[in-house]
């Protein structure tokens, strides 16, 4: 049948206690938390069988020209999916998170090294264009960030990046493999002068007999040795690492990922993320996170919070 | 039957003439006034029967940690029901407010000494955690809203309140008792040193047969005679008192109210509103209100508006 | 049978490139572009027949008192309608506009000298009351946009306007004609000093056999010799034609508009806009628009956009 043209309207909640050595006023006690989030999801069809939809928050306005603000739009059909806006690059899109589960602060997604596979995504304005197609248990998509919004006589390169992903089963284990490779542009602050680079990941996840689930990733980021504007580069080279598991029994689920930062000068450090959900059905889970470490400044700044996730 | 977790969609809109003397830019003479706002009221409910919801307009978004930016989120169940966020304190929750209708500029409930009953609610962040339990006739209620968001070394006491209520039936007239009271700290100012007090206050109310229906409140404010950084107190003591009266007949409702604002030391003052709602149906009401005072200058600066208030 | 007040959730999404030579950081160049909004329409009726309504955008929140914001009320009934906010004023309802169709960047519908035929409207807050009624095939309508939100001591005029339209057939072609007369003040910007005036505008627009619909319409601005302060007018005298042609042929359309500014003192200029339609179906639209000269600086500034048009 038709399908007809339409806006779905879903939500989010929490509320429980939350606490934070860094990132915002007040953040070294604990203190109560409460948020509430609505999603428009909209999606249509073509007469000729392409489908198209989009995405939006509540707290996603006003979408400046040249610019994602956490909108994405895309139009798909026989020929693959294309996506623009607030969406990974196909590095990111091959390799796998070490993360799992939810958490109010995401805790445990967040502390300082942990491993999002994302390679150089958002180093720009974050409007990233992805082309993916999928044949059989292979996947390949194709990215684009355009530098300073093709600004002309820009020297920082556009991120481009490549991935591919591969499904397998072996006796009951569900795998799956990723790489991606990204060349690219990155500056340590917003202000700051790009240094031009590029970065190559790979990953294996794996999805046990028993509830268990493993992810291991990897991501080296090489950088030109001097900066766009000739100066010493701004970013340094470093591996990143990242290893998740997940522990699913019944309503109850576990969560644990490391990630290992290892620059090619200096000192490597790890940090680590915890996560426990227990399901009460309905869209209700009892959810609790932890991050070892999410602060730049000496010795360890640690975030916890533990509380409810509501979805409608 | 299972109740699925939902979003509803509800909208609200004025159209009139507004004047008020204070407030806002131009605000001295009738002007035009529209305003559209929405709703999403979000409801669920666990497999083992907690309710849970949440509330979010269209207009409150990006909710800072520790703040409650409007939102509430609640989960409620045998053992009673927490709400967080934009909600009355328990003082606040017990003692009825001065006010009935509804008038576009809410002319009638924002002069100067209107009595709304709050305490010392939104002192600090307005997020507010209560916690309301009901056996029969009787209610009771806690609430606790942190000093600076628990920030370490604050000597303002966080706004801890108790609250309770008795409802009966006497020969046709439905009576209301509530008693609160709330130990915390208040200030004149976002940025000025807060002195710590209490409030303690009382109230009636009754729906008489022949469509009156009357409220009596009053809270006692007391603060300690020097602010937590030593110095003399910021907050001065003072009882308030509000009366209000709301007559309905058919589609037609009439309202006044007068708050009385009497300090320990210095001269008492009162201001009050009127309202006039006509039910058009359909979710049209006719909305007149006006408010005698609201300004702190000398001399009165009154504020009405007239207009239609059009629920969807 | 009884029309429930309700809020209808719709949704627009745009994905392609778009460039400017004007108005944005980075427009010097071809750039990615997507945006993605949801409008909530509110409609609802009295028990005594009355229709009432509303509309707002997700990114149209907190409305001031005395100011539009892009949402719009109104009220309808056998009197006529009156509707308030972000509207045309009376002018500007019965004037027809130069352009059709749609592009991502309002390419065809911005360019210097488009026709809008909006008269004075916006010059102030752009808040706009208007009453409109119609019998048979003519149509009239009032407006009111206040100078300064009503603010004491303001020279400058509101704007009040009146329009008329007529619409007849011709041996199959649909025939619309507007008049507008519209007195009031205007100012080169927000901060600058206003100067009185007035602007007398006509239109005349047909629908053809064979797909092609023309419109042309003509608004004469006259201002005061002095401004509102007494000094030299901050506003010339202008006269402003625009002519659009638009050709539709199954799924596609054409579509282009020409503006033309005379100035009493001073040379004239044109500018015109170009628009392509293919419509997939479903909601989906290939848009295609072109302006050229969107700057006011010396030379053509030209800006173009070609993507997707998706409503939901």
């Amino acid at each position: 049948g038709i399908a007809a043209a339409e806006v779905a309207v879903t939500g989010y909640a929490e509320i429980g206690i939350i606490r934070s050595e860094a990132g915002f006023a007040g953040s070294t006690n604990a203190q109560f938390h409460q948020d509430v989030e609505v999603t428009f999801t909209m999606s249509g069809e073509t007469d000729g069988g392409l489908s198209f939809g989009a995405a939006i928050d509540l707290d996603e306005t006003n979408v400046a020209a040249g610019d994602d603000s956490g909108t994405t739009v895309f139009v798909s059909g026989a020929f693959g999916k294309l996506t623009m806006g607030d969406t990974d690059g196909a590095l990111d899109w091959a390799v796998a998170d070490a993360g799992a589960l939810t958490s109010m602060g995401d805790d445990h997604t967040t502390h300082l090294f942990y491993f999002a596979g994302n390679g150089l995504d958002g180093s720009h304005d974050n409007q990233v264009v992805r082309y993916e197609y999928s044949f059989g248990d292979f996947g390949v998509a194709l990215s684009y960030e355009q530098a300073g919004n093709n600004a002309t006589g820009t020297l920082a390169d556009d991120n481009v990046a490549i991935g591919a992903t591969y499904s397998m089963d072996m006796g009951g284990t569900a795998l799956k493999f990723g790489l991606g490779y990204q060349a690219g542009s990155d500056a340590p602050t917003a202000a700051a002068v790009y240094t031009n680079g590029d970065a190559i990941g790979a990953s294996v996840s794996a999805e046990l007999a028993g509830g268990f689930a493993v992810s291991l990733g990897y991501i080296k980021y090489d950088f030109d040795a001097t900066n766009v504007a000739g100066g010493a580069a701004t970013m340094a080279d470093f591996a990143h690492t990242g290893l998740g598991v997940t522990y699913t029994t019944g309503a109850l689920s576990l969560h644990a990922n490391v990630g290992h930062f290892n620059p090619d000068v200096g000192a490597s450090d790890s940090t680590y993320g915890l996560a426990v959900n227990y399901d009460l059905g309905g869209g209700a889970v009892v959810m609790a996170g932890y991050g070892s470490d999410v602060g730049a400044a000496a010795g360890d700044q640690s975030q916890y919070s533990i509380g409810l996730g509501l979805s409608f």
